[in-house]
């Protein structure tokens, strides 16, 4: 494939793809509109290359090797950083992310918020338009906990994050949330992916069950291709034949995404592991391995969560594991 | 969980529910409108079991063990049969859907529809809405798709299937065929689950690339519980590490969906092993192992597909495999 | 890798080793002693071959770009029969080894082994020297277990089978059965597929239970190697995320292999699903799908059986089971 | 299942287990001997414990609810800490084993020590027996490269691990090096695991690829019921469907085999990953996980090893690796 970037007013743009075209080109505009994706089944020979370079308002032609052209990490080139709130995300810092799997009420809400906030995490999670797997499971309280997350966001001062499932809870979390969760269930759903590619809030896009990583990749290229760049990968466990944990939780993953993509990873132990003990320990490692943040369920009494009670810490606990993340982030110099 | 089955006129069913109400019972109608499922965490006792039957309206109450209330299989329970065309998956026959990855030109839909019917297939296939990994990929010919397949299913006497990918191609699609197809990259799409509940054409639910056999059928309750009972099953294969074949085709999944569950289960050999060379014996396979039918993949000229080149049969091995699949469902006393 | 296959002398074979070792090549003798393998990172030219082929005593050199050099099927080869008691695996035939899952006593095997060849089958299975995950559990009868096998083979006028797990079971095996069985825990035990190697008995080699076809087909070259082209494939489930089935039979391997390979290939419904239900089904699956014949668990009275009680078929449902293979045998022109 | 520890002479020990008998008890001695696990298909009363508490020479009687009776952890109970020449594994220290993959000559092996000394590592390893996949590659040095291990670890001050593969490595094996490998394949090679119980040196003992954590404790219960107490657990990684790593390290067993288990546990980033750019990550991440070490291939040049060379560390990544492990295990209160 070849990436043609422009500096191109809209009528130059249209002459580029003009003589793509004519030069037998497929083209895609892409990311801001001002980029474009040929797809070609060969290599182009270097005179080409010229031609296509010298065309009015085209700044710079590259061919891309990997099938995730925007996603990709072109070598020297700078990280991404995602502003969620206070967080910035990819700079550097361990961003943390904490709350109750499920928004459930003002009181349970604000609770979880106060811990999350006092342990320095930055972004509140809550789900509100639950993915169940049965439909006669708690669905989410829907259009009422996205009120409650902003009230108890300004009260608090934290970001917000809520997973969006179709179109209707897209419309209605971008009124209220600073940040769209994406989940592993949707990580395919590629009407869902573009349609939070058009909207211009900061995504979080969780690795799908099974889903290999160039296909998480891929995943974010369909949002990139869409213009939003703000996209966070979350790297949140792998289907596998043991059950002694919920899913396995592939570090090796978030390493190796660094290497191959410019786009931030956190890790989610709670959806991981499903243990609570076990969450502390893969939290140090998340930040050990290079994780730009991570992804933890908090519950003011986790035996009356309405789901994931299991797999939510208790305050105290919460509480002890952001201790044990500033320890390890500090001794790799980063700000935790 | 409760299931409630009632003759009930509207105004009874308000009743019917303030009493379950009352008894401290979530109530959540389902199917026809005419069954209630209760959530209850606990087992109810028989008087309280009664009661619920001594509701004006109500036909019977049952507990249920298992999660997939609406889509288990009760003792001594007829098996469903879904009527696509002349097509009665479930009743014994061994029906055949085969067709190309995607619907490309008129040309090639024709020539493709010609040998499925000619060789005795029943419902024609074809892609005109394609979730692809890649946003580059060719995506389908969309409504363009749907007017060839409805023009060739008219010349051929077939009928038609194609998938629908989002609430867009599900509303242009119910006007063109006559079965809807949920792909495995949205087994856990519930809103699209639902949308397809709610529409009563019938629907091939294929299964998620890593989901159990219990998420599976839960997937075919959240349809169910839209009042929508025409629900196939479809195993495509599951990942493992196995890389010589495509994905894992799980064969005995097919017999074990068919003791836990009423509805029927067809097998695609095409995408479970994405080698022509196993599409024939693995079709037997799935025939020797009771399964309702087979979806195939066929194309006139499978090295210029667009899609799946690889993994389509040309028309001579088609036919041949057909007759095959024929030899074993006539010795196990079936219809081909 | 280069192939030579000689009809040379002892002293040819030595001075055909010298003119190969003079190009470079590191030698092997493999199979009966006739054949050497050479190990060569790069292809050869024409002249070399030529000059390899005009060495005293060598008939023929090939290039082989497999990694199973032996173990696989050059186009036009005939496939291996693997002749065990009156069984000719890989004939055509489909050949059925039954038996419970461990000896137990004289009375339970030989209550099974009548059943057993009252159905036609030709092979008595019975484990003597058991590989369990616990220290703890039951691990057979050992020799006296073997025993019991060769008496009720000659009662019965069945060929026997038993694993072996090491150097002393063995030694011990080989005086009383007729095939030796490697077990899926020992599948890259390349100490013992040597030792098995180099005995003359027919050998049943069971894939690990995460083995890629590769892998399995590697332990193979290992028996081949050593001068034993003996070797029964058997396709036993593979682990994957899936919880409802012990294992997943992966049936398109077996299909595969048979492209691959000239071994015979058998199925093993009981260890790959575990669950009596789904044997019949698939073991009409496995016939159907070319494999060459099956390896079922029987018990006399399963529910007192001291290992794999769950997964073993009483004698009724054994027999029906017969009755149902036999049916897809014959439709598919196979003798049952 | 219940443990009876005692106190006792031979003789006593003859009457304990009578007494056991006489209940209908099976009894199994176990590790030094002096402790007997007897095998009880129901829980016992109150009243028989007591009357197995005062048999002479008992000290203690226990109910066991899981499988895994000497390996398991009681709560309270202290970690094991096992002694490899200056190593002290599951102390508290983070312990490096370091080496090539295979032994090839004196000059690797020494360039590969001196770098691994430097460091500050204390064991080093390197194959001798190696367990191929394919019977045409490199089988190892086998007594020559033991002869190798022990003279460089004389000159450079390091204790050694090398892996056996059967009777013939093992008793090879243990003339010369200060701790035994099982590796993967060998993990449910019951024989094997026994004979190495039986030995008197430290255990390596690697998770099988498909492992799962209650058959690799069970693996360790083999050894520990033979007498051998010095066992070491290494997760390598397991086999999941991704294929941009060798394998998928399980980072999230180690932690949560802590609290299941007293033994150590260390980590194999090399086979894991195989993946040299993941290694350094992976090793701070096994850390900050709580892993009692790490064990890495080093290769004076790994262009030019002859087995694994593409996932070893060359000495300066390897000497920048020991930094951060050092930094990691310093800011968690650990010793490196």
């Amino acid at each position: 494939m070849i990436l043609v970037e422009t500096d191109a007013s809209e009528s130059q743009m249209a002459e580029v793809g003009r003589v793509l075209n004519g030069l037998g080109l497929e083209v895609r505009p892409v990311g801001s509109g001002r980029q474009i994706v040929c797809v070609t089944g060969e290599d182009l020979q270097a005179p080409v290359m010229e031609v296509l370079g010298a065309i009015p308002g085209v700044r710079r032609v590259r061919q891309v090797g990997r099938p995730y052209v925007l996603a990709g990490r072109e070598s020297g080139a700078e990280a991404t950083v995602v502003r969620v709130g206070r967080a910035a995300i990819g700079s550097g810092e361990v961003t943390v992310i904490a709350g109750p799997c499920a928004v459930e009420s003002r009181e349970q809400l604000l609770d979880a918020a106060r811990v999350v906030a006092a342990s320095g995490a930055k972004i509140l999670r809550g789900g509100t338009y639950k993915p169940r797997t049965s439909p006669y499971s708690f669905q989410g309280l829907e259009r009422r906990g996205l009120e409650l997350l902003a009230e108890v966001a300004a009260v608090t001062g934290l970001a917000t994050v809520t997973e969006v499932i179709d179109e209707r809870s897209l419309e209605a979390a971008v009124e209220y949330v600073d940040m769209l969760q994406v989940g592993s269930r949707n990580m395919q759903n590629f009407h869902l992916l573009q349609a939070v590619g058009r909207v211009g809030k900061p995504v979080l896009l969780k690795r799908g069950m099974s889903a290999t990583i160039e296909e998480w990749l891929m995943a974010a290229e369909y949002i990139l291709a869409e213009g939003n760049g703000q996209v966070v990968l979350c790297e949140r466990g792998i289907r596998t034949f043991e059950t002694y944990t919920r899913n396995t939780l592939d570090l090796s993953a978030v390493s190796l995404v660094k290497t191959l993509s410019h786009l931030p990873v956190i890790v989610d132990p709670s959806h991981a592991t499903g243990r609570p003990e076990l969450i502390a320990p893969m939290s140090r490692a998340a930040v050990a391995a290079g994780a730009d943040g991570i992804i933890v369920e908090v519950h003011p009494k986790p035996e009356r969560a309405l789901c994931d009670g299991k797999q939510s810490l208790d305050p105290a606990t919460f509480t002890q594991m952001m201790l044990e993340v500033g320890t390890v982030s500090r001794a790799l110099g980063r700000e935790a």
